[in-house]
């Protein structure tokens, strides 16, 4: 991405194994993420050009000498935040603040919208998947490595347990992961807010129980309209920007929880007695861990369970990559997919 | 307290049961707290006379119709804001979010810095204390009206557990009973931030195992030496100015939780990528639902185990009760009682 608006596919060289801890992976599939369209909006010249793309699987074609456990020819998921998945914070399931970890497409690190990506710490990030898993499944695997694990994040910190009331923020596919996580956790009322009748529809099918298409004021109303007036115990926000923060602050109950995983695109919010405090209110949330989350939820997905592929509308080569982006911005597609 | 600087003891009509939910407590302890102290810095003249004092014990002098469970003449201990403790919140420990509920000193709610007091919903507000109660145990009974109670409310949002690491930021009455209750829930590392060491001292009593008495940049980084550089996973949060919030976002741990019981002095704080969303810090508390915790912290209190009442450093009649506010905003006292 040279700068906002400007995506072009060039030539680079091809990834090599730098240190003994690298593996270098050929890709299978890659795609776009919603949070790719922040810079699609503002990446500044002067910033550019940055690799993009942090969500893909593919196969090993190369390994470092202090990699174990992997071989070549094996096909790999790989979380959108690589990490050693061996010091205290991995351990606790916070693979996001590993201090050896990091981020693709920055600090010398490839994207992964490209045709083989340089893993650091390949043996803690990399998962391998079973050999010979169907073809039909690789879009529900490529959900785990961010759109997938990230609204299982936002539930699971928000405790979202049997019997529970929530609300999603966000119909894109992190919203609406953030609705099958809900339910899989056993919500028995969720309230998906978007506008997107297509988008709402897969909502409704992943477990929504209600769908509010009303922003604002209007939305928190109708919210508690369905609630009794208390607004729903944990809220899920999955956008990230400031009226997604005031409308979770809105239609949450009191003693309830917004967990937010749509990147903040602001630094300041209302936090003090007339929002969080004086409520009881918890808000937390952050990039997910979704390292921590691949064990558990990848047996459903290769059983056929879940669905979450489903979040893919689209599929573009990678030449087409540029048009992938422009799709997801104009909101003609929810998601789309990169195939080699 | 007619406004800021400005407190006097003056005569009002005594309290009468005016709801069949109510009831009529003479006062035998009440004290100034130091949330007193806001509204003695900046309430204005236009918004006074304001009934002050929220906390206190006393005996029951009057009972309305639909009180059971209490008699003329009953020891009782009020929490800081009262509710019926029947209904949906109060079930959940929510006492504070009650819809029958309120706070002394407003709506037509006289301040328990005076002989005597209207309780509403008094069933439900009011705990009975054992007859011939020890008068030494007094004061730390009293604690558990508020500061107690509200100490006790950080470390218990904050989820402290035995072997935790906590700061504490504050060494007034509150932050030396977080002190204490991150103690008693287990906690190995107990970092207290405070300046004044007749305070910090009676916090390293309650447990604190380490004081740092400087503020802002070089506190934190004394924190976080302390710790490896990683922070504590708790932070304890009892002042409510910014720069309190700015030194509890500084030494949080990655995935760790800052509670706040201080009143937030402020509305808008960073939430960020920067603060908050990056490492994953939760953010929670609010007033404290002291009535839940009451059965908890009470048999420890009665049977001597602790001894809150500590926090209490001076004793005043109500008379005096305009040199208590003095001397607590002149930090000459850190606690004063008013004793009748």
């Amino acid at each position: 991405m040279h700068k906002a608006g400007d995506v072009r596919v060039e030539d680079a060289p091809d990834p090599v194994v730098e240190h003994p801890t690298d593996a270098v992976v050929r890709i299978v599939r890659s795609c776009v993420c919603g949070s790719d369209l922040h810079p699609y909006h503002s990446l500044s010249a002067a910033d550019g050009p940055a690799p993009m793309g942090h969500e893909f699987l593919g196969v090993v074609e190369e390994l470092g000498s202090e990699v174990s456990g992997l071989s070549r020819g094996d096909l790999v998921l790989s979380p959108f935040a690589f990490a050693d998945n061996t010091c205290e914070y991995c351990r606790e399931g916070l693979h996001t603040s590993c201090p050896k970890g990091g981020f693709y497409g920055a600090g010398g690190v490839g994207g992964a919208q490209a045709e083989a990506i340089r893993v650091p710490q390949a043996q803690g990030t990399l998962v391998k998947l079973p050999a010979g898993v169907d073809a039909s499944l690789l879009p529900s695997l490529l959900t785990l490595a961010d759109v997938y694990g990230t609204g299982y994040h936002a539930a699971h910190q928000a405790r979202v347990e049997p019997g529970d009331s929530v609300t999603v923020i966000g119909d894109g596919a992190v919203g609406l992961l953030a609705v099958l996580s809900a339910k899989q956790l056993g919500a028995e009322r969720i309230v998906l807010m978007g506008r997107h009748q297509a988008r709402t529809d897969l909502g409704r099918a992943f477990g929504a129980t209600d769908v509010i298409a009303e922003r604002g004021e209007e939305g928190i109303a109708k919210v508690r309209d369905l609630t009794g007036g208390h607004g729903t115990r944990a809220v899920l926000e999955a956008v990230g920007h400031m009226p997604a923060y005031e409308m979770a602050v809105g239609v949450v109950r009191p003693g309830g929880v917004i967990s937010r995983v749509g990147v903040p695109q602001y630094e300041d919010a209302p936090v003090g007695f007339g929002s969080l405090f004086g409520p009881n209110v918890t808000l937390n949330g952050g990039p997910a861990p979704v390292r921590a989350y691949m064990d558990t939820l990848l047996p459903a997905v290769l059983d056929g369970t879940v669905d979450p592929g489903r979040v893919f509308d689209r599929a573009v080569s990678l030449e087409q990559t540029p048009e992938g982006y422009r799709a997801m911005d104009q909101r003609e597609a929810l998601k789309v997919m990169i195939t080699f």
